[in-house]
This record gives structure tokens, C-alpha cells and sequence, in this order.
């Protein structure tokens, strides 16, 4: 039986988000507000909140083909309302039980959104260089620093920020940053070439105090990979959603196009790539629930968190971000040469389509990045074990 | 907890096939029958028959890794030993009792084998043009015809034969054939290119006649298309075997090859490469248990024969098949550059696996014909549907 | 010695092109006519003008550099002005000497633009299907259709239109339509979503009259395919253009992007990825100089009208469109992994140099109607021959 | 008009070469001598023998269609015959004219050989990383050292062995030893898994004596580099004779393939594959063209050694290789998908002519080893210089 988050979220992604498509593609002055209020109207917002918490309790598995449906309705309205996934995870495995209830609920109660900060300029992909510091001041932890993309920072709760101890170089810390505190600065919104309506800042620290239980218990490098973790699978499952659209937009263009005697729903070469692309999309969602039926498995243990921290990137997660990064790529090329000189007019919304579809092999780790953690973490060991 | 039996295949790939890797790559004068035995001794073979029936009954989704483990040792031999589990399923589904009980348990006793005999030379992957007809005379039905690739069928206990009706042209069969049938005669053992240790023949069947009970219930085109449900997913299975050696090959070499300072497993090059080929196996691995899964969902509906006469191909099984074939293939492409001069030689059993990987895209039916397949059974009425 | 047209277009792209990035990429409301004026002010325009009509009268293998310099800096721009080309060899080949002397040398002379009307909305790529009729009304044709796409037509001093004759429905013809006859009306400019400072319409012929001497002489369908031979072949080197300012991109990144003790530049992984780049880039500029070179040889023949009206499309120059939109869009593609984050930004023109690479596998035939055509054409032929 | 040498070459390869295929796919135990002379007594050996010597006289640009005429019979033979263009070319170069008269000429006289002896197991792609010597010893040279692979060393009139200076560690040599010289010993025919008709061996040096002026003038490394470029353009050639056999391979199966109503010939993505191959060998062809005038022109020149020392790797002639190998592994990839399972066994030559075409990218550096010599001489020193 189909779960009601999921018919919801399909409804929701035809009759909000696919009627706005030219308009999600720009960059708007202001995030959707309303759009995301009648989203939590509908009792679909955090849907991942425990039903003991008062929220529909769908798990990960559960959770890719609602990213999936939205998805197909826009990349970038399902990565915003997604985000607070991760958020939520972390908090509820890292923190405090006082942090939760302090934060995590309020914010599902109110449909709202959280962040994380983790990437700088200089480090790049390369965390272990991360230049912002925690610094301990009593019982207060202060942040200083400057992150360069985190998607929903501005309207965000709080921030999960990832820093380098100040007294300790080699020591990181992920500390939870309420939204308001003071010193926390909105230095400007990225200008991204698709994704358009997903909101991503750079994001200024100076002097933030929190109290000492924000942070979170862990290896903050560790934590920020296990939160990421749910994060990249996700980003598999928009992923397929774009897919799926991309393959209707194909086909609702053949039905029309006249070809020879009929129209090109008829022609051989259009079938094969048409054929292609439906083995692709299935492959992709089933990587990305057989990535989301494992971690699911790792959460449903006691000691979830421990061994979160122990594995840190879990493979399925990381090749899930990376795979469908690759395959929906190849999609969109392979569409974008199928309908004619139109397809390369805004008449169509391929354009947005492959743009949006790209993200996903660039943001929370690039290809080659993310090959090299696999060697490191996979390949190279279970070699040097033997 | 591992079963024994995949403890078992990993063992047997370890001392008795990954040795024989030079002479599995010839065209041998006869099948490795003592070899055969032994894997039944070690209570290996047909290790999907039910427990009711005496054997491990393991599902489809546990035999993954059983095959992937043999295929790791070696993929023709994988092929022939996972061969008889479509021969079981089908008569275990769309045949009586009394024929599972005369010909399937027998077979599993001995650790015999049995084949399908459905492709033609002219029909080629048209199986609708299948021209070997079933004609009933009396109480039995008379075989004619010619079958182009049956793999196993000279040393099988039994062919399942993909016949059309002598006198209803558009009506097809598949019959249980009895392979010491007077009138069965095996024209030749196909010269193969890789799968060396696999023996496929071309078959002769001259009014060979069967009892009428020989004949399996339903349309033998869609009993056909059930069957090899189960072989295309083993089939992936096998390339994911192949490929996690072919993963090995490459650091086993990595770790004596001399690069500048160092060993050519510090190349960010090599590790990109290797990080790359893991996320692919991971992906491999992942769709061949989705799609076992689903099959072995549908196998246990107490209308499962009904559901899959209804289904024919699903449409994972198909994309198994397909995507594990393509991405073996790609897999073993990139390895095939990474030896420098020595892997242009037959030191390194690299020209072997990248023959015998191949297959997995020709055999029981090419990409072309089974994306025109996917497009026309998954892709198009979707469509029309909407 | 570098031609002084070589060394004017690389200072025009440096000086008035690259600067003007980010604003090429908007669809403005009006084309940089002053831009225009300044590139023929400066001696570039019209570059094939031969000598003896007070040219530089460069040939096809030497625009090849010329056209990648100027698309170094713009591609659309590039494109803008390389379509008179085409309009003029076709006008010189099979037009009359006074249609020449009439149109073509004004045109050059004041450095202004001709513009192709092939294509249309229901023919698609079946030019065969054109529905736009010419019909012969005394010594007038009159003609009456909708062409869907025609770069340039808006400020072009003449179409060249590709029409069915209204009588004899088997033939085809191509006829000179001055812009500022009376019934040419301008429909809407496309919304393209790259190159942006091209100008391409839809435009409505409605009772359009020329002298019946505004005929070109020949099957009209190989005139055009005559035309657009030298047209892709240029737009191959526009590819070249764009892939090498993508190729300079990585490289300026690279070399400010901190990476490990050192940048990026020392990087393994992307050494590989730019040499495989440039080698890339090598063999789609002899390409483009190899097809040049090939259609120079015919267009220096006394014949070489008759010649062309025979052949038609030649293998090399749509080998060259086909083969630089492949590979320009696999470079591309490759690249807009290696910026990081900010690569998904408007802070990069990658964006732009994406989208602009894309239309050479679009325009003037998509590859799968190319790859037909190139089969019809040179493969089955000489097959059957022998 | 076509040249005696290229028809020559296509009638040695319809009549000596096609119908030895299967023979010319095994390792027999000597070389096809007999073949050879045949080859020399039809006036083509040596094709490239400057005509005032009494040679053909082809440049390298004119050999490209002759070595793709004899790989389309075979390529492990026209590789065989090619190889001592390079070797005669080294001599010509950098030898002293005494030195070309006393070997040169003789083995062009006689329709012989000669090797080159450059590649070492420990040192592999990095040559300067060689450890065989080069010592002096009065008016003598005595070498000492193990080459991995050299192709026709056995039956070669001499080698060109690449050796480090005994006394000055960072001084490279290029020396013509003659085979018969004592001390050079046959360790091994390489059991290679493709390109069987070629003999490539191990080759085992042990104080072998030379006069002094066996040495070729000028840096070792660059001088084997000059020559191979040669060899590179002309190992593409090969790929274009593998690539065109392929396809017409492919059309002649498709002719008696009966599909549908017709045959293969009609079905629409055959036609596509088809079409692509086509557009692949036409640039694969061009690109050797391009690069062989490239070579011609520097060669003509007065100071072709000098300018050739200052080179070393030409562009053109590294990418030539890689393209070529990359591409025409990609047209036999797709071959190998399309003769159903026929393809899969040894009834056809395909098999054959993909391991055959894998050599492009494997022999002579691979290709990663060549994407960063490329990055180093031509991406990153351009840029350094800007």
C-alpha cells in the first residue's frame, strides 16, 4: 500500500512544482516561503519524524521515491526540503536529548529547515584543511570562520558547523549554531546555474558563542560524514526523479513529432535510447534503496552512533551520490540531442533539466574526490588486510 | 551469519578453479565431469533446491553472491553450475508434480544438470519466428528442428525445448525433453571466444517424442521469458564475480610495479580509477540483489506461475542483465589499459576475463534487442496508459 | 606566416569578445551591431571575399583558425558572423554572375549578413517533407511558407529558401529572397539556451516575389546540402574555440587552487583529464582542417558546382560537425566536474561554454537523422557496390 | 592516381593476408618468412626506401593508406612490415652515412628488419628510468642489459637498443647493435594475447661490443622518441585497416541476417551504428594524415635532426596513437555487440580483431602514461609561458 507521504508528495510536486518550472529556474529574490508552508500544511514536511515524535516515521528506503516524486517536480524545491533530513539525523544521533527536544522538534513542528556549514574556499574537498575554529570560553564554544556553500542557511534554525579545535589543530568538532546567534552573517547567495530554487550561501562566522553542549559528541569529521551519508543518497533519489521527467519529456515529445508514416514513438533509434534509459532509472532507484536499506540497517541498531562514527562514509551512500550523478548525466546528454533544434530553445524544460541533474556529480563531493575516498577507504585496506 | 554454502563456493572458487584458470581458458576435449562431482560432494550443488526436498534452499538474492564468489574462480563454470537452476524453476512452476518428481529431484540428487534449448539460427533473437514445432500425436508430442545454442544439453538430463504448434502456427511450447530422446542428436560444441570452461552446442531434434505430460502449462514463449528471469540475474551475478577479480588483478599488479618513488598503488591516476571500478561493483552487486529480491517476492505468491506467466521479462531481471553486461565490459576496458606491455600477454589471465566477461552482453539476448524489448513492454504502454 | 585575418581575429576575441562574456550569454534585444561594424571596420569581415573582389580571400582550412579564435572568444558571435559564408559560396556557385554582383559584394562590402531558410517546424529533418512552396507566376516566383529556424535572418540582406516547386511536388529549389521584400515577416526570435549572441527566428514568407533569376541553378535540396557543408565544418571550429578557452579555464583554476603541498596543476588526476584534452582537441582541429582542406579541392575545380550538386553532403564535413559535437560536449562535460562548487556557479563561465558547445550536436542536423544520412549515403553504397 | 605500393598493398592483403586469418591468430612457431619475400618480391617492402637508394619512395603521409591496406588483411603482419620504417629512419637521422650504407641499405635490399629496444620490465613507461648500460671501452661500446619487449628483434639485421651512460648516470644513448653481434641472447617470445602474427620478444644483452660510431648523435631518449613518432602515426593507420574490416564485417553479416520483413541492413540502429563507425575512420584516417604531413614537413626540412632532438614527441603523432586506439576500441566494442551469439565464437574473426586493435593502446604507452607526458610538454608549458 502506497504510504499517504508519498501520494501526497506526488500531488504536491504536480500541482505545485511542475506548473512553476520557468519560474523555478531563475534566481528569485526570496525562497518560496509560502510553497514550503502549504508543504508542512499537507503534513508532508519532515516526514522522516519518528511517529513517536508525532511525524509520519518514513526511513530512508521509504523516503526515496518521496525525494524521487518531488523531485520530478523540481530538483531543487525536493533538495531544499530534504536538507533538514540530515540535519535532524545528526542532532538526533550526536547530540544531547535536551538538544533535540530544543531544536529538532520545534523545527519539524513548524515545517521549518536547518543547515550544514562544512565546506571553506581553501580546504576545498579536502575537510582535514577546514580553517574555521572552535575555541572553549568557559562553558560557551565559539565559532569563527567562513563556510562557503550551505544550502538554507539564511531561513535555517540553526547551522551544524564543522570546525577545527583551536587549541587542538588535529581535533574537529561539529557544533550546532543557532541561526540568530549573533556574529553569524549572510555574506551573499550563490548565483548557481541550475538547482535555481535551492538557496545556497556563503556563510560568515565572527565571535558566535554557543553553550558547550551544542556540540556534538564525535569526531566532527566523522559526524558530518555520517550526516552526509543520508544526504548523498538523497541526492541519488532526486536524482531519479529529474530522470523519470526527463524520460516523459522525451516521450510526450515523440507522440507528437511526425516521423515517415507515424511519429517517432515508432522509430527504432528512439526506442533503443528510450530502452536504455528505463534500465538506467532503474538501476539508480534500486542503488539508492539498497544504499537506504542499509543505512536504515546501521540506524536501527542501539549503537547506531558508534558505528556511524567507526565507518564514517558508507560505500553504498557514496557510490549511490556518484552513480547517479554519472547516469543521470548521461541521460539528460543523451536527451538533449533528441528533439530537434527546439530542445535547444527555453520552449523546452531541458535545458533546466540537465542543469539541475548536474548538481549532483558536483555538491557534497566531486567525482574526483569522492574516487579517491573510495580507494582510500575500500579498496586500498581490504587489499593491504589480505 | 554467512551461509555454508556461500563459505563453501568461496572455498571451492579458492582451491579448485582459481588454480585451473589457464585451462579453463581452453577449449577442452571434454567437460571437467570429476570437478562437477566434487562441488556436489561438497553438497554445493543445487544449493536452490527447497529444504523440503533435502536441499540448502537458497533464494535467488542469497545465490548472488554464491555465483559471484564462483564467478570469481571462474565464469564459465559459474554459468554451467547456475544453469539448472532455471531448468529446475520452470518445471518446478509450469510443470506436474509428477515431473518435478521424475526429472528436477533425480537431477538435484545427482548434482546433474539440464539446459533450454529456445534460440534458432534464423530466428535469432525473434523468438516469435521459432521454427522447431511440437506436434501432438496420441499421447505424445514429436519434436523437430534445430536449436543454435543450448548450453549444458549434451551432458543434461533433460532440454526444455521452445517449440511453436504443428498446427497453431501462432500457439508456442515449451516441452520437457528427455535429452537420451531417440532423435536428439548434438551437431557440435560451439568454438567460443571466452566462457571456455561453459559448453554450449548446436542440437538436432529429429522426431523426438515425448509424453503429452512433458508439456509445460502456459504460453512457451512467456514460460521461456520467466525462466531466464532467474538466468539473467545469476547472469549478473557472474560479471560481478568477474569483475571483483578483475579489481584484484589490478592491485595485486598495483603493489609490485614500481613508479617513482613509490609503487603504482600511490597513483592518484591508479586510485581514481580503482575508486571508480568500486563504486561500479557496489552498484553491480546492489541491482543483482534488487532484482533477485523481486523475483524471489513474485516466486513466493501462491499464484507465482500465474503472476510470471502474466509478467514474462520484469523489467530488473532484463536491467540486471543489461547494465551488469555494460559495466563489466567498461570495467574491464579501463583494466585492460592499466598492465602496460605484460597485460598485452597471456601472463596475466586479464585477456581471459575480459572474454569471458563479454558474454554477459551477447547471451540470452544482445542490448539492442532487449532495450527494443524494455521500450516496448515498460516504456510505451506507460505512456499510452497516461 | 600567420595571416593577418589569423592575427586580427585572435585581437578581436581578446579585445571585444572575452570581456563581453557574462552579457553574451543574455538574450539582449537588440544584436551588437556596433560590435559588427567594428570587426569589418577592422578588415575581418567576410574574410572568403576572394582578392580579385578586394577580399582577403581566405579558403576553408585557413577560416578553421580564424573561426576557433574568434569562437575562443564567442562562440555565438563566431557563429554570427561565419553563417554569410555559406549564403555567399552558395549564391557564387550556383547563382548567376549578376545575382553575385548584385547581392554578394554589397554585402561584403558593407560587411552585412545573409541568413539560410531550410528548416521547418513538421519536416524536421526530413527535408524532403518541406512544405514552403515557390511557384513560377510570369517571370516572378512567388513563395509562401514558415521557416522555423534561420540564424541572422532578421538583419540579412538576403534568405536563401529552400522550397517545394507548387506544381511539381518531387522538386525542390532554393531561391535569393531579399529581406525587405514585402510578405518576409520576422515570427519571433527563439529563446535559446546558449549561444545567446546568435540571432535565430522563425520567420513566415506570405506571397513573397522575386525575379524568377533569384533561382539558383540545381536540385534545391543539394544546393542547400552544398551550403551547409562549408557551414559544418565551420561550426565544427567553433567547437575547437570553446574547447580550448574551457581547456585555458581548468588550467587558471588549477593553477590558483590549492591542493596538498601544492595547486591542482600537480595533480595526477587532472593532468590525465587535460591531457586527454588537448589530444582531444588535436584531432578535432585537423578534422576540421582535413574536411577544409577536402572541400577547398573541390570548390578550386572548374566543375565544381556540377561536382557538389553531385555529391552533396560530403563524409568529411559531416564527420567534422558530428565528431567536434561529440567530443566538444564530452570535454565539456569532463570539465564541469573539476571547479568544484564554484563550478556550478555564475561565477565561472562554464555555464556558458557548456551550453554554447551543445548546439553543434543540434543544429544543422542532430546526429541521430546525421548518422542515417552518413549510412544512406557512404556506408550501404559501397557495400552494395562491390 | 593511386600508387603501385597502395594497390600493391591492397592486393597483398586480399590474396596473402584475408584468408589466413585463423592461422594468423595463433602463435606458430616462426615467422611467415615465406610471406615476407613474397611481400619484398612484389616491390613492396621498404616503401618508404628514398627513391635515389632505388626505394618507392612514399613518405609517411602516402603510408598510412598502405600500412591501412595491409591491416585490413592483417595487422600483426603490416605491424611486422612497419616497424622497420622507424629503424630506418633513427639511422638516416641520427647515424653516420657510413652507418645507413652499411645497414640500411642491405636490409632494404633484402626485404629485412630491424627492432627497436627500448622498454624494460623495472623501468616500464619511464625510460629514463632505464638500467641496461652503454660503456665505453677504447673505439668500442659494450652494452649490458635486459629489454622487455622488442618487436622483430630476432630475425631484425640490427637493434636500436636505448642505454644509460656507465659513467654519466643522466646521459642517455641510442646504439645500433648489430643481432648477430655475441652476447645477444633471445630470452623469450612474448605469448601475446592479440596482434599474433607480430613477434615481440624479451631480449637479453650481455657485454655486447660495437664500434663507436654505432652511436646515433644526440640525446638517446630523443632520439628514440623522434623515431617513434613515426611508429605511432603508422600504429593509427593500423587501427583504420582493423576499424574498416569491422565494418564491412559487420554489413556482411547484416546482409544475411534476415529481421523482420528485410534484413539487418534496414533495421534503423544498425544504420546508426553503422553511421557512427563511419564518421569515427574518416576522422581516425584523417587525424594519421594530419599527423604524418605533419612529420613529412619537419623531415623535409635541412635540419629535420636537430629540429626532431629539439621536438621530440609531436603532438599530432602522440594523439594520433590515442585517438586511434581509444576509437577503434570503441568501434569494436560496439561490433562485438552485434552478431548475436555468433559473435561470441570463433566462426567469426571478430574476436580476433579486437584483441588485434587492443595494441593501439597498449604498445609503445599506454595511454595514461601518454596523457601526462602530453600534459607536460604541451599543456603545461603553454600555459607556464602565458
Amino acid at each position: 500500500m502506497t504510504h499517504r507521504v508519498l501520494t501526497g508528495a506526488r500531488k504536491f510536486a504536480e500541482h505545485e512544482l511542475l506548473p512553476r518550472t520557468d519560474e523555478f529556474d531563475t534566481l528569485a529574490d526570496e525562497p518560496p516561503f509560502a510553497l514550503y508552508r502549504r508543504f508542512h500544511q499537507a503534513g508532508l514536511a519532515h516526514w522522516w519524524l519518528p511517529e513517536h515524535h508525532g511525524g509520519p516515521g518514513l526511513g530512508l528506503e521509504q523516503s526515496v521515491d518521496v525525494v524521487s516524486e518531488l523531485a520530478y517536480g523540481d530538483a531543487g524545491t525536493a533538495f531544499t526540503l530534504l536538507v533538514p533530513y540530515t540535519g535532524s539525523l545528526m542532532v538526533q544521533l550526536f547530540g544531547t536529548d535536551e538538544l533535540h527536544r530544543r531544536y529538532v522538534l520545534p523545527m519539524a513542528a513548524s515545517g521549518g529547515f536547518c543547515a550544514l556549514a562544512g565546506s571553506e574556499h581553501e580546504a576545498g574537498s579536502e575537510l582535514g584543511r577546514t580553517a574555521t575554529t572552535a575555541a572553549l570560553d568557559g562553558d560557551h564554544i565559539v565559532l569563527n570562520g567562513v563556510k562557503a556553500f550551505s544550502t538554507c542557511a539564511d531561513f535555517a534554525d540553526y547551522l551544524l558547523v564543522l570546525a577545527r579545535d583551536a587549541t587542538e589543530p588535529g581535533v574537529f568538532h561539529t557544533v550546532l549554531l543557532p541561526r540568530r546567534t549573533p556574529g553569524v552573517r549572510i555574506v551573499k547567495r550563490w548565483p548557481v546555474i541550475g538547482l535555481r530554487s535551492s538557496w545556497t550561501y556563503e556563510v560568515a562566522l565572527t565571535e558566535c558563542r554557543v553553550p558547550a553542549d551544542h556540540l556534538l559528541r564525535g569526531n566532527g569529521l566523522r559526524i558530518l560524514e555520517s550526516g552526509i551519508n543520508a544526504l548523498r543518497i538523497l541526492i541519488g533519489a532526486t536524482t531519479v526523479g529529474v530522470a523519470r521527467r526527463i524520460r516523459d519529456l522525451c516521450m510526450d515529445y515523440a507522440a507528437d513529432k511526425r516521423l515517415g508514416d507515424g511519429t517517432l514513438l515508432d522509430n527504432a533509434v528512439f526506442a533503443a535510447r528510450l530502452g536504455q534509459m528505463e534500465i538506467q532509472i532503474d538501476v539508480m532507484r534500486n542503488q539508492c534503496l539498497s544504499a537506504a536499506r542499509t543505512l536504515d540497517t546501521v540506524l536501527a541498531r542501539p549503537d547506531a552512533a558508534a558505528e556511524l562514527l567507526r565507518q564514517g562514509t558508507l560505500r553504498s551512500a557514496v557510490a549511490t551520490k556518484m552513480f547517479c550523478g554519472q547516469t543521470g548525466w548521461d541521460i539528460a546528454s543523451t536527451a538533449s540531442e533528441m528533439f530537434g533544434g527546439l530542445g535547444y530553445t527555453e520552449e523546452l524544460p531541458l535545458g533546466k533539466l540537465m542543469r539541475d541533474i548536474r548538481y549532483a556529480s558536483i555538491l557534497d563531493g566531486g567525482d574526483d574526490v569522492l574516487r579517491q575516498l573510495v580507494y582510500n577507504r575500500y579498496v586500498l585496506p581490504a587489499f593491504r588486510r589480505i
